[in-house]
């Protein structure tokens, strides 16, 4: 077992790995819009976005994702919101969801996404690992601890 | 790895499975009633009657919840809720347990329910497995999709 | 594969453990304070404390925790809970978050915080395992279930 977590911050990281066995166990924080200026329909593509950005991280895409939560500032959203996840969603791949209607952190945000997914370790390259990928910011597991 | 996902439809699947060695890690999408002319007792006992359904596709049961999170569009009816639950959840086997207040989808709808479980992989017969398990849509692994 | 749980009542456990290859998947149900006449910052530090004694039972700590879903009864109150959390999380190991409003059981919570983990399994001498850890109330698996 060894614990990744990508973009990480002071207080959370944006995407957290746990690879168990041959498998990655990925998970997201919350996902909302940076412009905060778009409605429904902009902010959710945006957050479409920063979620099939962050999969790819791990060599990951949208058909891996098992599990949405969809947090909507107002319910009345949900017809928007969801013409835009149907022309994302990949077909023959749909994740289980809920949406629920919550009070977000911030008035502007209007949607916030939740997603869990399940990929194989993809084995990069030496060259890859040390290389580009600037993403990877801190690996934890038994192994890297010790040897701090 | 290989994730299975059952009642698939475009925009969501009622249950996604990620196999991961010799488990399933099963994750249902938000229960809700069907009937939403019922009270809040009945729309309880049809959703935990829909949560049966489902582990019941991949040979797990309510022992194999390992956690529960219950929304309530009202939170006066806590009660009521846990009533149904009481008799319901296997004593000896009860999952780690949210309950929060939400505004749910749809006006009528008074609870939902979202489960994660975790099982034994079943090894279903040649004969079965390709007969009457019509629930089972979709599979895509690394396998199957280097085979389309 | 093999569950086990911890602090279990009638209704739901505190934790779930799911033993998965070398790992444990770990659920925790939502912590709330017991002493509800504290402020949010005095409900923030007790239920950081369940927190990491809970984690503690399976010789996990807060390096450990792969997401954390915190929920509060009045989003004005998100400055003053990231000030205690900023202090607990470890730097370095933070895991992915979401923070939404939401109505909490009781009218005195003010905050409740759901947390997933991902951790070694730790393989306890005998004389421990059937000695002082009095947390551990039920374990069920194939194994366990058919000796019974």
């Amino acid at each position: 077992m060894e614990i990744v977590r990508h973009e990480m911050g002071p207080r959370f990281s944006e995407m957290t790995v746990a690879r168990m066995g041959d498998a990655n166990m990925i998970f997201l924080a919350g996902q909302v819009a940076e412009n905060t200026s778009l409605g429904v329909e902009g902010q959710m593509r945006e957050i479409l976005k920063f979620i099939d950005r962050l999969l790819a991280h791990v060599g990951a895409d949208k058909t891996n994702i098992v599990s949405a939560r969809i947090y909507l500032a107002s319910v009345g959203d949900y017809a928007v919101m969801n013409s835009v996840w149907d022309e994302w969603v990949p077909k023959g791949h749909t994740p289980a969801r809920s949406t629920v209607g919550a009070k977000l952190i911030r008035p502007e945000y209007k949607i916030e996404i939740e997603v869990t997914a399940v990929a194989n370790v993809v084995h990069h390259s030496h060259e890859h690992e040390h290389g580009d990928d600037e993403h990877c910011i801190a690996a934890d597991s038994a192994e890297t601890n010790a040897k701090k």
